[in-house]
């Protein structure tokens, strides 16, 4: 029988600071390339973040998932680890990872899989945007 | 030989009120499972609709679908009935269902389903904003 | 001396429900003059609301008032009462008070304009989206 | 082993005139077809164009693609031509085809393929914003 | 006594052709001043048109003035004659004026300012977007 | 006679790291003050800056400016010195100012005001937006 999969997206929103700079390169090769993206004293942004989870509505309450339910484990694994936070320095799950949006993202999603699997859905994708002209978007491992 | 299909978009946007309350359940599991979106006498959104099919521009025009021919259908069958209304208790095709943002999408669907194909296209999806924050998206029945 | 003053402005943002109904005049009149916004079952809005505040910068923080400050007045005072309500009917300060935009700004002011100037602030401003096309703003009573 | 893809987009913006108009038709058949979008003297668009490329992030960079390298080739083979120009008349990748949005964006991915697969990546995507209600978006030929 | 002004505003949108050249001029000094806005075969933009009046809110309605009526005026007035025009050649009241966006918000404000006066309110200003980046005000003729 | 006075804005962005934090305190008083902005590593926003003046549009060019001119200036005197900086360490004109979004307003008026009427116009506001929530507006000294 045919499945109504519905996909489900919360907006969080944070500000951090961060750089981008390989410590295995010198500067000018940093500056070289990353431009101004590896001012020494940093830079920051204001992220959007967009969380899609996935599943059936539930017959009883019309919901995949409770989107306050989701946005609290947001909060909790990511968005009160990362706001107003410098992301190179403060971030336990960023530690030894290059903050790109790229790589952000990526770690973002597994930060969130297993809470998500374990309140019953399935995290679909990450969307970040950095800018609004950046933006990435993750949708796990692939074979 | 390969095909060139285009997803084509029309946005339309509307207001209305609605909450959410499962007949079954007492007030208390109402307000503790639904919070303040179970508020009786009503809340409301200014819902914005994203309608997407998918076609292979005709070589006449450069059209999948004429997206004004598009917005009528959209007009006919969703934004008329729903536009200024309660989604509760005024609209036919919401009648019986929980109108959650994921039910709600679905309504939608398959509203629309029928119509876009009579006029030769296919519905790819619906995504439907409830706020800025909360957003869901359906592409129809899977296996 | 000349004086630096700087205009700060905090946005917050509620779902309610209303209608525009005046019950002194029958359904005829009200369908007539109000349209599809008398609709008897309600219809609602995300509201946007912009509160803007006065003040020179205070040397210590830079701040005319901390915004988290402008913030929780707004929320006592305005948003915890509206937020998933109906105008119409749960908003103790709109209580007889037709809720169209305009009258609802005004109401929004003579909410806030006490407490902010017990904050040692001046209220400068309400703005109001009730839908990306229909603003309306107040800057308080003249003479 | 799995693969990290992740899908980064670049936005740019160009301003352009254009106007629906098949010459082998009369301007009766045009007039009813278009509608005003036939304007015999042109009418226009902000366009809002974002390019989707996909790749594993690299190690050293934490990139799929530097998105400054990215804009640079949008700029060369896209922007420069179509911005403050009139599609029909002065847009080389454009003679012969009806500016219609939908085959606009594919003639754009048709100008990108080739320079960004010369990068070392993949185009995943054109979506192009002709207005906010009118959107399309294009993945590329499939069989 | 104090009277409580509110300040009400309608957007509409249109899309336009136009070029920025002086008659005057040459074609070098015209590419030169105006650089690609002058491009012979012209541009053309997505409009903005935020269109504000003031009064008392009517006891009877809690309205300074019907949107809907507001929306009709400007239709009349100004959209339906610039709405995919070409402003240099299409629309009467543009008729021998530069088409830059500060000579259009006047123009506008011309064609509005009798009938919103006709129909017992005053128009306050004029914004107009031409792009997200540049915006135009007008507030009327000052002494 | 009357003058027809336009204002004219040009929308700027930048990506900047700071915290606010008083020298003059210790470390208990910045963080009860100022909470999460006071992080010792930094965070940073997406600013949004839009500079308006005011002027009469010349006969010649319809224009109050050159919004192209003005956007050189900004760019000059400050985009080029606070993109991708640290606000705190890294711009000559923030020096010793605590960078809350008011005192970066008005330290960005004073870049501005001088460049802006060199070349024959007048500065009108400064307006920055620190989130989507957060704004502050400058309109220059006052008696």
């Amino acid at each position: 029988m045919a499945r109504k999969i519905v996909y489900a997206t919360r907006r969080e929103r944070f500000n951090a600071a961060h750089k981008l700079w390989n410590n295995a390169w010198d500067e000018e090769k940093n500056l070289s390339t990353f431009g101004k993206c590896s001012n020494p004293n940093w830079h920051g942004h204001n992220f959007d973040l967009f969380v899609t989870i996935k599943g059936e509505p539930h017959p009883d309450t019309g919901y995949c998932m409770d989107l306050k339910a989701l946005r609290d484990i947001v909060s909790k694994y990511v968005t009160d680890k990362v706001d107003h936070r410098n992301l190179n320095l403060d971030v336990d799950f960023m530690s030894g990872i290059m903050p790109s949006c790229e790589n952000f993202a990526i770690a973002i999603w597994e930060q969130l899989e297993a809470p998500i699997q374990a309140s019953g859905c399935d995290l679909h994708s990450i969307k970040l945007y950095e800018t609004e002209n950046n933006i990435v978007e993750y949708f796990g491992p692939v074979q």
